[in-house]
C-alpha cells in the first residue's frame, strides 16, 4: 500500500461541532433525544411549515420537519428568478441550516393514524419529483439531472410518532382538467419551474436565431402566453417584458419584431384583488409596454408541437416539437403556436389532503375534542369525516387552526368536533367561515400565531385572525402597484416599495446581501443568458 | 375580441438597439453583412476560441463563432462551483454579450471541405448533450432538464463558408478505455459536471441521514474517490474537504465520522508539474487535512451500484443503485463502494478532430502551402494527411499555429506542407516539437498571438512561443502552492495569490464583483446546500 496518512482523519473535528443540535439520526436516536419534550411533526417546508418550525421553542418541543423539498421557496421572487433578474438560489433557504433547532427528514407523509398519533413517512431524497405525486407529474417529472432520475425510487417507508401534528403541505396548481395543461404548461410554484422557464425562453431565442429557422416559425417560437391575470401571471409578464426589452432586444435585434407576449384570462378583468383604479393603471401600463391582455378567453387545450403554418417550410420534426399549440375560445375557437405557456390560475387540493386525509375514518374518543365543550372528548370511538372546502378541497379548520370534523355517514346526531393535537395551515387549509386568500401572508401569520400559542401552551384562547398588510404586484419596467390599508400607490415609488418589502422580508442575511447585489449587477451589466 | 392594445408594441425599440451588431441572421444576411471583410469561422468557445473571437478586429473580419456551448467556462473555478464555494454562473461568460462584435451559431462542425473552404454546421440548440458526440455520452447525457431532452434532435445541417478557419474544439476526458468510467465517473470539464457533483454530494449526505439507512451503507455513501493527482483532482479534493469540514460537519454532525475522501493515482507521486518541495508540501498538507492519497493504484473498473457489505441489511434496490463500486489494483485487487468518483486523468482527442479531420483527404493545390517555400502551393491537387500527435491524437501545427500536413499514403516524395488559412489551437492542437501543456494558459496565449497576427495581417513572421506564467493549485483549507519563474510559495500567502490571480483573470466585471461577494458570503454564512 502506498497510502499516505500523515495527519488526523476528517472526522477529528472540533468538539463544538458535535455539541450542536443532532440533525441526522435514526428513529431510535430521535426517541432518545426527545427527553421530556413533546414532538411536533411539521409536514411541509413552505411559508407555513418553515416559519412554524423556526419559531417553535426547542426547549419545549422536539420539532421534526418532514418535507420532500430540502428548501423553502420565497415565492414572491420566483418570477424574477425565472428570467434571471435574480439568481434561483436567492429565492431559496435550505431547510437545514447551521442555526436551525429542528430535525429534518426529506420525505412525505403517505398516511396518518390519528388514533396511534403516527404518520408513515416515505423518504424522497432521490425522488426526481421531490415527492410530488402523480397529479402533478407532467409538470416537474424528469426536470432534474439524470443523477437524480436514475436514483429515483419508491423510497423506504417508516413510521414516525407525534405528539402534535401540523399539516402545511400546500396545494397544487389548478388546471381545471383542461387537456394537456398538466403535461405541457409551465407553472410558477417551485424553483424548478423557474429554471425550466428560463432555459426554455433562452433556447427559444437561440433556435429562432438559427439561419435554418423560417420566419413563420420564429414568430411561433417567440410567442409567449401567460394564462391567468392574477398577481403571479402579471408579475411574470412584467419580468418577461423586462428581459425581452432590456436584454434580448440587444442580443438578438433582428428577432425582436417577432416577439409577442400575451396574458389570457377567462374573467373580464385582471388583478381582481386590487381596487379598480389600480387594476386599470396596471392594464394601461402593461398594454403600453407591449404586452397584450386578452380577457374573456377560455383555454380549450394545450398540446405539444407547433401548429402548421404557411411559410414554415419543411421543418425538422424536432424543431416543430419544441413548441406548443394553445387552443383558445373567445366567441370562436382559434389556435396559436407558442414557445411556452405559463399557467397561473389558482390552486387545487394537494393529493395528501385528498387521499391521506381520507373522507371517513374511525377515531378513538381520545383523539377528538367536542366543539361544544372543547376539553371534552366523545364517550367512544366513532366514525368521523375531515371537513373540506367544497370548491378547493382545502381542510377546514376552526379559528384555532384545529382540523374540523363532521360526523361520519349515518351519524348525523353527533356534535361538531375537532381533531386533538392536529393543526392545518397554509394553502392546504382554510379557517371556517373566512375568505382568507391562499397567500404567503396568511400562511406566515398563521404559522407565527400557532408557534406563539404552542410555545405558551395556551392554544385555546384568542383565536387567529388575519390582518392584511396589503397587496402588491410588479407590472414591468420598474413599475408596480401597491394597495394597503393606509392607501394605494402606483408607479416607480410603488416599485421601490415592492423591492424594499421583499428585501426586508427575505429570511437570511445571505439573501439580503445577494438580492441587492444581483439587482445592481443585472441593472448594470444585463441579465446572464448562459443556458446549462 | 377583448384584446387591449393601448400602446406601442414590444418591437418599437429605440433605434440605437438596431444600430448595433447583427447577431442573429440567416446565411443570406450573413453574406450581406460581410461587406469586404474576410470571414473567420471559429470552432469552439473555450479558452482558445472565445479569446480569439473577442480579440479579432471587427472592421477587418466578420467573425462567426460556431460552438455547441452557449457560454465560455472559466475552468480554474469549476472545482469551486462543484461544492458551492462559488455559484455556477460565476465561472461562465455567455458567448453572446451586449458588447461582442462577432456572430454566434449554436452548433458544431460535422465536416470540413478545405478545398471549397466550407464547413457543415449541425445546429445543437436543443441538443441535451450540448453537441458533444457519443464518445462522451455517458458523462453528460440527460443531465439537462426534460425540456431540453424532449427537444433533443439531430439538428438541421447547413453549410457555412470561411476565408479563415480556426479550430479550437478542445478535448475530451481520457478514460483509457477502463470499463464503466465513461458511463459512471463524474468529470470536471463543464459546468454541468460541476452541477452533477454538487447535487450528488448533497444527496449522498441526505440519504445517509435518513433513519432507514444502515451504518455500513452510510460509510459507502460518504466515501468519495478522486482519480488523478493532477491540479484538477487535487483542487477538487481540497474543495471537497472544505465543504465537508466547514459546512456538512455542522449540518450532519453524526455522519461526519463516516466520511472518507481518497485521491488515487497510478504514478508514485501527485502534482508532477510542481517542483519536489511543493509537491511534498501539498502531500503533507492534504494528508494532515484528512484526505488520503493513494499512489500506485490502478483502476480496473467503475460500475454503478454499491458492493454487498455485511451489516448493510436488506436494502431497497434503488438505494443500493445510488452509489458506485470502484475496482482497484495495487498488488492485489480490491473493491470499494463510493458515493461518487471524480475522474481527472488527462485528455483525449475530440471526435471532431478524430473523425471530421479525417486522416487522408484530397486537397486542391490552392489550399496547401509548402513549408519549404511558404508562399508557394503544390503544382496540383494531391492526397494529404493531417498530422496528429501519436499519443494524444492532437492536431500538430507549426509554430505559426498552421495545421501541418503529411504526404498521403504512397506519396512519400511530397514535401512537408501546411493547410492554407486553417489554424488550430487550444487543447486539440500542439505545436510541432514542443511539450506545451494542454492548459488554459497555453490556449489563451495562442489565441492572443493569433488574433494579433491576423489583425496585423502578418501571420508569417515571429512564431508563437509559450511563456509560462507559472503553475498553482489550491490544496484545501485556505492553502495553495504556487510555482513561478521568480520562485515558489506555499501556504496562506499562496492561497491569497491563487484567489487574486483568478479574480484578476476573470473576464467580465459582473464576475469580478460576484466572485468576491460569494467568497465573502460563503465564508461568513456557509455554503448553500439547497438541492434542485
Amino acid at each position: 500500500m502506498a497510502a499516505l496518512r500523515t495527519g488526523p482523519s476528517l472526522y477529528a473535528l472540533p468538539s463544538r461541532i458535535y455539541a450542536g443540535q443532532r440533525r441526522n439520526i435514526t428513529i431510535k436516536q430521535l426517541e432518545a433525544a426527545k427527553n421530556d419534550r413533546e414532538r411536533v411533526v411539521v409536514l411541509g417546508s413552505g411559508w407555513a411549515g418553515y416559519n412554524l418550525a423556526r419559531s417553535l421553542n426547542p426547549k419545549k418541543f422536539q420539532t421534526v420537519v418532514v418535507s420532500p423539498r430540502s428548501y423553502f421557496v420565497f415565492t414572491p421572487l420566483l418570477a424574477s428568478t425565472s428570467v434571471g433578474t435574480l439568481e434561483f438560489r436567492t429565492a431559496l433557504e435550505p431547510v437545514r441550516s447551521h442555526r436551525s433547532k429542528y430535525e429534518y427528514i426529506q420525505g412525505r407523509a403517505d398516511a396518518v393514524d390519528f388514533g396511534k398519533k403516527e404518520i408513515m413517512v416515505r423518504e424522497t431524497v432521490r425522488d426526481p419529483n421531490q415527492g410530488l405525486l402523480n397529479t402533478r407529474a407532467g409538470e416537474v417529472r424528469d426536470e432534474r439531472p439524470l443523477e437524480m432520475r436514475i436514483e429515483a425510487s419508491r423510497g423506504e417507508l417508516f413510521p414516525l410518532s407525534y405528539d402534535k401534528l401540523v399539516i402545511g403541505v400546500g396545494s397544487y396548481s389548478q388546471t381545471f382538467g383542461i387537456p394537456g395543461v398538466k403535461e405541457n404548461a409551465f407553472f410558477l410554484k417551485d424553483v424548478q419551474d423557474a429554471r425550466k422557464i428560463r432555459n426554455k425562453l433562452l433556447s427559444s431565442f437561440e433556435t429562432a436565431a438559427l439561419p435554418t429557422t423560417p420566419v413563420a416559425l420564429k414568430k411561433q417560437l417567440l410567442n409567449f402566453a401567460i394564462v391567468g391575470g392574477g398577481p403571479t401571471g402579471i408579475e411574470f409578464s412584467g419580468e418577461l417584458r423586462d428581459i425581452v426589452r432590456e436584454d434580448l432586444a440587444r442580443l438578438y435585434p433582428h428577432l425582436i419584431e417577432h416577439v409577442q407576449i400575451t396574458v389570457y384570462d377567462v374573467a373580464d378583468k385582471i388583478l381582481p384583488m386590487f381596487e379598480a383604479k389600480l387594476g386599470e393603471y396596471a392594464m394601461q401600463h402593461i398594454g403600453h409596454e407591449g404586452v397584450q391582455i386578452k380577457t374573456k378567453h377560455h383555454i380549450k387545450e394545450l398540446r405539444r408541437g407547433f401548429p402548421q403554418v404557411d411559410g414554415q417550410g419543411d421543418l425538422n420534426h424536432d424543431v416543430k416539437a419544441s413548441g406548443f399549440t394553445l387552443s383558445l375560445q373567445n366567441g370562436e375557437t382559434s389556435e396559436v403556436g407558442c414557445g411556452f405557456v405559463v399557467w397561473s390560475t389558482g390552486l387545487m387540493s394537494n393529493p395528501f389532503v385528498e387521499k391521506a386525509l381520507s373522507p371517513s375514518f374511525t377515531a378513538p374518543a381520545s383523539s377528538v375534542r367536542l366543539l361544544e365543550n372543547i376539553n371534552a372528548s366523545p364517550t367512544s370511538s366513532a366514525d368521523w369525516r375531515i371537513q373540506k372546502h367544497a370548491r378547493t378541497g382545502s381542510v377546514i379548520t376552526d379559528d384555532f387552526l384545529r382540523v374540523q370534523l363532521d360526523p361520519g355517514d349515518h351519524h348525523d346526531d353527533k356534535p361538531a368536533a375537532v381533531l386533538r393535537d392536529v393543526f392545518a395551515l397554509g394553502d392546504c387549509a382554510i379557517v371556517d367561515g373566512t375568505q382568507y386568500p391562499a397567500t404567503a401572508q396568511v400562511a406566515s401569520q398563521k404559522a407565527k400565531w400557532l408557534a406563539k400559542k404552542l410555545n405558551k401552551g395556551t392554544t385555546d384562547i384568542r383565536p387567529f385572525s388575519f390582518a392584511s398588510q396589503g397587496v402588491m404586484a410588479y407590472i414591468g419596467r420598474w413599475n408596480a402597484i401597491v394597495q394597503m390599508n393606509q392607501g394605494s400607490l402606483s408607479g416607480r415609488a410603488a416599485w421601490i416599495m415592492w423591492r424594499g418589502a421583499y428585501l426586508t422580508k427575505s429570511i437570511s442575511w445571505r439573501n439580503r446581501i445577494l438580492i441587492p447585489v444581483y439587482w445592481m449587477i443585472n441593472a448594470t451589466f444585463g441579465r446572464d443568458i448562459s443556458r446549462f
